[in-house]
């Protein structure tokens, strides 16, 4: 599956992934009442604001649909409206398929053996009832939290074997209170996100596609120094950034996230896109343009990390 | 919250929670069939599959409803089978209430800021649609990973303020390979899980109920003398400890976990109480005996515990 990503942002030549993190407040009111009208009389109102956020979602990833190879949904944002929230997780995952876009899960899941197995099934592998294969919620890549060690990752490689996708897990995460524990000095000399770095890049080895390997690492564009470090000790790994924009990265933040051939990074945006409408920036498109702003904000991050980076 | 629980567990004299971990396997075939026949003509596997784990769930907890204070269903069991499993995790939380029981949530979500939010309000809270405040899953407790920090952490603190909720923070997992990380030693001396424990009950001082905070640990069963330590470290935190009976832990493992008026812990035990009619050690109610089966688990376990911790 990396191959496949790797594939797509050269094809694209554009190292970005969109976060399909539909807050409610990124969602215009006008989409609103037009969800309104079109549920049935009686819907309940986590019916009637799944149904916005699929509206959102379905104009956003028409707009960007040709510009990136890959979306990042957040799951938080989907099971905050409870079932009909998911069902929208779903179909977003779909569409976003049969537009020939990667989705990557953000789910961050982290449990343990049969837990772990369950997980990888439901996110990314099929789930076996009786003699049936059954694919779930089916995307390609899932986020991954290491907390708990190689038990969680074992049953996600295993999966990942049979169906050729990919997982990141937290190695660095773009928040600032990210050092608490990630940042804490061993006795060895070596922070925890090193240690955490150099696993993901052991349980990387049994599933290499080319130079890079199917479990990459989340390394927040906030922190580039630690990046650096990062991107040394984990050669084969291919790392996630999120943080760039809303969150304070600039792109030339991201320089040290790429390898000596332009290559090994995916950066996130989500507020930074989806919520382009509601920018001084972008406010000529206005609340109806919403999608045509996403589309320009995804367009001038591109455009941004082609200079910066002399892709 | 975890007032109303040490209530529970006092008054129930049982300091224990069944995980309702419903894996196929654990599922009688007779009901599997039985799901089968329930199920409208053309109906999707994953929604037959559910429909087993609903009627698997609800007996179990008709027949351990008056043993036990709470229940912990894992929600990577659920999951595992699309929108029909999330639609019987739902009604599985409802019907556990319905019966009195308090809800720990094991979702090990993990996540910043608003995402975190949104986990917070869809697990626990309630999410804000325009004027109104919808409950979403509306558990009890959460169980929620803190590799990402206190940024992670802040948005449950103010739903449980609101909601009168709580979380289990994992500290140290049950799990063998929990020490990977959890374990390293730091340059000043002391392991990851004690820094974590730390800050855990660091965060609980906002949300103290007597002697215990709403902000609780995960310790794992098997690892005893690491609790011994946690114990004396944190002693406003209580504990949610895994690992009883099918991961190895005895009722003796368990006495460190306990505070000097006997409290402080609640333990779980999932495979050991809803999949005993697999045991040999139960195999006298055979497999329609399954709920049986889970009640006797249930009430061994309980005795056990009383025993050896003398409660």
């Amino acid at each position: 599956m990396i191959g496949k990503l790797m594939k797509a942002i050269h094809d694209k030549k554009a190292p970005v992934v969109v976060g399909l993190d539909p807050s409610p407040s990124f969602i215009p009111g006008f989409l609103m009442k037009e969800a309104g009208e079109k549920c049935p009389a009686g819907a309940s109102e986590l019916e009637t604001a799944a149904e916005a956020v699929w509206l959102f979602n379905r104009a956003i990833v028409d707009a960007v649909a040709d510009l990136v190879p890959a979306v990042k949904p957040q799951s938080a944002m989907y099971e905050q409206f409870g079932i009909p929230g998911l069902m929208v997780y779903e179909r977003t995952v779909r569409y976003c398929h049969e537009k020939g876009l990667i989705v990557i899960a953000d789910v961050k899941r982290g449990d343990i053996g049969s837990t772990s197995e369950a997980y990888a099934a439901a996110h990314l592998g099929k789930i076996r009832i009786g003699e049936a294969r059954v694919p779930v919620f089916d995307a390609d890549f899932a986020t991954v939290n290491p907390y708990l060690g190689t038990d969680g990752i074992a049953p996600f490689l295993k999966v990942m074997a049979e169906e050729d996708k990919g997982i990141f897990v937290l190695v660095k995460t773009s928040n600032k209170s990210s050092g608490e524990f990630q940042d804490q000095l061993m006795a060895d000399g070596k922070r925890l996100y090193e240690k955490v770095g150099e696993k993901v890049s052991e349980w990387g080895l049994s599933s290499m596609e080319g130079n890079y390997s199917n479990v990459g690492a989340v390394v927040g564009a906030t922190y580039p120094e630690e990046a650096a470090i990062l991107r040394k000790q984990m050669p084969h790994t291919f790392i996630l950034a999120p943080g760039y924009g809303a969150q304070g990265a600039s792109a030339r933040d991201l320089k040290p996230f790429f390898d000596s051939r332009k290559e090994g990074v995916i950066v996130n945006s989500s507020r930074g896109i989806i919520a382009a409408w509601k920018k001084e920036q972008y406010g000529r498109f206005g609340e109806t343009g919403f999608a045509e702003a996403a589309r320009q904000a995804a367009a001038d991050m591109i455009d941004d990390l082609r200079k910066e980076v002399e892709l």
